[in-house]
């Protein structure tokens, strides 16, 4: 901890993302004065440790937020829900990595290359969009700025960490029982409080999470309606089919997509791209590049490759787009909010 | 074997496709009057039991064919180059399961549920198509049927045994080693003869076959031209995204597709493939039914589900297919085409 800096607190300090979220804070030295680390009522009394200093868990209430600069939420919408109110009022900024808030109009959803602008519209609640949102959308900004947009066709392959932990768990459980040559146990995964649950090791499950009324899953339409919010877009064409993979980390997205401009080349999509803010182009079919999920693990940007004409559509383009639905996906675009607005000047330590 | 039948050739005998060729055969008690096994030299020799009897492995050669009704090869393009053409100058009618004859204009391509009249056409020399392109035709089919079809834009999900045995080895072995905290090694994919080779297990490798110069991979191509051929829509807007997982076998297909009709509803889409030949409607998201890789394994069918109308085309689809890539993808299609040969008098025993 420094003198200088502010009171962060972390809430769900114990899952997946919070686990990457002080791993973040820690790596890029974001300047905290007091950190505390709040949970559920089970994990409260866990010891973690930051930067050499072992800090207890303490169970989240309205009152642990008293005097918090930045509260970083990720202990799931119904936490966030009851408590982020609690903590706005009593003066901090949340950063909400749960869906809880993404849609309310009062609310800016922010991936900080996209729309950084929106924070200073906030009243105290700002939303991390859902992680295989933030990384098509980090690819698709840059690309429509140089030559518009006009209809995003996606479909993901997703890592089950984005289903947290015990769907980690459940993923290595299963492949050690498979690879001894014993049974599988699903209890986890597409949706631990669905009826059914599906083997995920050696299997595709084309669910995440529930199912709406239209046939989509609640994950495609956060990407979709997410995409239309933060790219100030409500008549974007956006289409998704959300795919859980046998994957532990690193979402991959094959991604179609219409420009607005005419006669774009390949080489310019990729000339743009290559210069644009946290993205790495990885684009070389000759030499055998392309991003893979299992070598962006622990990375930071947001890597494209695949970039190519559609063979029919002139405006039409397809693009492979992978990152660590973790890092990007999540924490560390969350930690990137924090720190731009700081750089905006838009929140001061108390 | 009975008395009455066919004198059938298996080329390919010992690889992944041709083991299951010889169980379709068997499953389906195909009219087999002898059954005469060839491979490369190097697997010559070995002995594979068929129906209780145990029959020798032979070298494929030009001679090898001389009295033969039927070959089934599968032993790779460059075999199917070389011999294929032997084998129908010497009377054989030859169903080809590689991608040596497919785009060849004197070729039928078939698959029987969508093109069976085609058969009538050959000269010898019956092309099998692309694993890939099978199983999104035969559920593509009746819905341009009934409401006519203007576009496909695929991205795939494929397992790995459509690589080969060698490439469901890797997978166990590298799974294994992960497993057991070991090192892995990676030699056969994406693509064996490439100079790369990339971790499978936990990953998605976005390469399937060698890439062209327009930035699609052959696999890719194969499913664009492929599905023109079949559905003969020389002017059907077709493109593909084509990806390799950790799956041993089962590919998925997440397709999007334009039909003619205005107003169609999802239901009328449901209706007609609840009713397609080789195709099982699974179909039920307040039910989480849909099809899964994993439950696909040693069925015949092609299983359609996650059907949704488009949010912003009236025109436009989703969905999602599934097919064990060892059968429908391959041994039972070529079977099928034999089967379909002998209903249409095509074929007679010499």
């Amino acid at each position: 901890m420094s003198n200088n800096g502010f009171h962060v607190a972390v809430v769900g300090a114990t899952g997946a993302v919070g686990q990457q979220m002080l791993n973040t804070l820690e790596k890029r030295n974001f300047p905290i004065k007091k950190l505390t680390l709040l949970s559920s009522a089970r994990s409260a009394g866990k010891k973690i440790v930051y930067k050499g200093e072992e800090i207890t868990v303490q169970e989240a209430k309205p009152e642990s937020f008293e005097d918090i600069d930045i509260a970083l939420f990720s202990a799931g919408g119904s936490v966030s829900k009851a408590l982020a109110p609690e903590a706005a009022k009593r003066g901090a900024v949340v950063i909400d990595n749960t869906s809880a808030y993404r849609m309310d109009p009062e609310v800016p959803l922010i991936v900080p290359e996209v729309n950084k602008e929106d924070l200073k519209k906030h009243k105290g609640i700002i939303a991390n969009p859902n992680c295989s949102t933030i990384q098509m959308v980090a690819a698709l900004q840059p690309i429509r700025q140089a030559f518009g947009l006009n209809k995003v066709l996606v479909s993901t392959y997703q890592a089950v960490s984005g289903a947290g932990n015990n769907a980690v768990k459940e993923l290595n459980d299963q492949t050690k029982a498979i690879v001894n040559g014993e049974d599988i146990q699903a209890k986890i995964l597409p949706v631990s409080s669905d009826e059914k649950h599906y083997q995920i090791s050696f299997n595709a499950i084309p669910q995440i999470d529930k199912f709406q009324d239209n046939g989509f899953t609640f994950e495609e339409m956060k990407m979709i309606n997410e995409t239309k919010k933060i790219m100030k877009m409500p008549d974007l064409k956006v289409a998704a089919t959300c795919v859980r993979l046998p994957i532990a980390t690193g979402h991959s997205e094959s991604v179609y997509f219409e420009v607005e401009s005419n006669d774009v080349a390949t080489s310019q999509i990729q000339e743009v791209l290559s210069s644009a803010p946290g993205i790495v182009l990885e684009d070389n079919p000759s030499e055998q590049i392309y991003p893979m999920p299992a070598y962006c693990v622990g990375k930071d940007d947001v890597f494209v490759g695949r970039i190519r004409k559609d063979l029919d559509e002139d405006q039409g383009f397809h693009m492979w787009v992978v990152s660590d639905n973790l890092l990007k996906g999540a924490a560390l675009n969350s930690v990137q909010i924090a720190e731009t607005l700081i750089e905006m000047n838009l929140i001061k330590a108390i």
